[in-house]
């Protein structure tokens, strides 16, 4: 039994973009597709009906954070992750890598794996190819993604060789940790940093190892766009055109739409969440950020071309309100708005996709923008 | 035009309990009903729809705090505190004294009303009975409330009777200032501490003045249980039987049952919204914290007898998770079953009262927290 499939729908006459879907066994996803971020086993203040309304079709989970609190073992007993927090389309869920190695000095690596110190209790705790795997099948994750290091940026060749080719060895374990067949994805992580050599050989390790879809790591970590850019360029052709492309971490709206020009069918990222609770809220014509003085007693919605629950309904002089009183129902309010404006914006992509019309699209993106 | 009107459905056979019907004029109020309190302009971690889901007829809302921010004339010129929340059945406010005298060495009292400084930014500011009116009047609420001074306790005979008869003075005043037809109801407020002369004084004082109901208050201020049912018991019978009768701030599902067998129509209370931000819920069998680590495995609902959506859809165990990690879903779910609970023991306590049987349904509820 391996549900798991994509199937590449179509590509864009003029860009690279392209247009999918994945099978998962707790159902389809079309792609382009970007996954709102619950971290620890919760979309900060969505409820999952309200996911769900907002158009999220899969939703990502931090394994760092569920493996600490409340434990994989215990969220196995109470019958898996989508049980747990009632959410019953795909999940996908990282490798806890990313966060393991931003412990900086309460981490140490090896070749078995990553000793680190919880940010929660101190306490010790070990994270290697195989419990990763491990962690991420307790959780009953639809795709799951290898154990590896996120590079930081800037970093030096010699650096970024040799934590590229660990995180191959890595990738190789934890394909014979989880092999093909019973029921979840899993990905491979190309790493390589900023080094276009290092990225096509990372490429071709995880390609020979094989695996049912491929993810481009260490990106969005600071370095200019231009530069993610460019590592989108030069790596993405590399990758097979029949499995799905997923750029971790990434970002904002702009990057996303250069994302999937250049043929990227996943995102994830904080951004839109986050920014949301902060009072940083996104619109066609880019972002506004609530809390200004302009907004008291400003009758309108946060855009008037949104046809989301919070536009429909609430003015910006009341989120200012609730921001300013430092309600819940500010964060709740704004991060549904940030989550369809998300959402909505790959819609569009897809549709335009389809009809061959991406270039058209990414145009009128920017001139709303700059209007 | 006067719209407002209190309708005496039935008298409960063998208590004082009453099923009444408030008509405002946005729709009707079943009562005896429980009142969720959104200070700020919202009940907090509630969206409208989700109060409206949970059965809750009218809120109230606080004149101080929206008097500071965003400021009556603002909510008045966005349409509204209705519009400005998104919440379309009725609003009562309060009048502001509960809190400006709350505020200790902040405020000082003369005979024309309140001095005191803003705890946002120490602001001078002042309030008057006809002031406290105007705010109300701005917001738009469908029941306004008379100014006066809510009497700690204990207080010296001395001190209540001066109070108790200024603050008859200024009910007075709020009536010249707010008469009887143009659209919403004003209650007067008796006061008396815990003297039951000064109750009977001030109850004929009001009905003399006459409104549109009459509340208790000065009630759930550090007395004990059986004193606050003692000054219901004998103040209660004193206020017109066929206009609303409100205890605010009141109080636990015990004091609610109490005061529903002792003929009060209209209760408030923080409780239910605040005990869910710190983990504590009420249930049939009493309350449970659940932050304790008994709850970490547990797959049950909250209360398996209870229907609502949390206890539908999620275990104690990932309230638990949600309370130890801080989630704004902790204090959503929370806020959620609580408040279902209270309007839930209400329309049970109404549906009794219609059929006579207002002892029994209080002997059950007892049994069920014993067992």
């Amino acid at each position: 039994m391996d549900p798991f499939k994509f199937a590449l729908l179509h590509e864009d006459a003029a860009t690279r973009a392209r247009r999918g879907r994945l099978l998962t066994r707790r159902g389809t996803v079309e792609t382009p597709v970007f996954m709102p971020v619950g971290t620890q086993g919760t979309v900060k203040g969505m409820l999952p009906e309200a996911l769900a309304e907002v158009g999220a079709q899969i939703i990502l989970a931090n394994t760092y954070h569920l493996f600490l609190r409340p434990g994989h073992e215990r969220v196995a007993r109470l019958g898996g992750l989508h049980r747990f927090m009632h959410w019953d389309r795909p999940i996908l869920t990282d490798s806890g890598g990313f966060q393991v190695f931003s412990l900086g000095e309460l981490r140490k690596i090896d070749e078995q794996g990553v000793r680190f110190q919880s940010h929660l209790d101190g306490s010790a705790q070990v994270l290697t190819p195989e419990s990763s795997i491990a962690v991420q099948q307790a959780l009953d994750a639809d795709v799951i993604m290898a154990f590896d290091e996120c590079i930081p940026y800037p970093a030096s060749r010699e650096y970024v060789l040799e934590s590229t080719r660990r995180s191959g060895r890595w990738a190789k374990r934890c394909r014979e940790a989880r092999r093909p067949g019973d029921g979840a994805a899993l990905f491979g992580i190309v790493q390589g940093g900023m080094y276009a050599d290092l990225r096509a050989q990372s490429a071709a390790e995880l390609i020979e190892i094989g695996f049912e879809g491929y993810a481009l790591g260490g990106l969005s970590v600071g370095e200019e766009a231009e530069v993610m850019y460019g590592v989108m360029d030069q790596a993405l052709p590399l990758l097979p055109r029949d499995q799905p492309r997923y750029v971790m971490g990434v970002g904002t709206p702009e990057n996303l739409v250069e994302g999937i020009a250049r043929g990227v069918d996943m995102f994830d990222c904080v951004m839109p969440t986050r920014n949301a609770r902060n009072g940083v809220l996104f619109t066609s014509f880019g972002r506004i950020s609530i809390k200004q003085a302009r907004y008291a007693d400003d009758p309108e919605p946060i855009d008037s071309e949104c046809g989301c629950y919070v536009c429909r309904n609430y003015s910006r002089a009341y989120l200012r309100h609730l921001y300013q009183s430092n309600e819940i129902l500010s964060s709740v309010l704004n991060t549904q708005h940030n989550l369809h404006y998300y959402l909505q914006l790959l819609a569009e992509a897809r549709t335009a996709i389809e009809t061959d019309r991406f270039s058209e699209f990414r145009r009128a993106f920017y001139a709303r923008r700059s209007e």
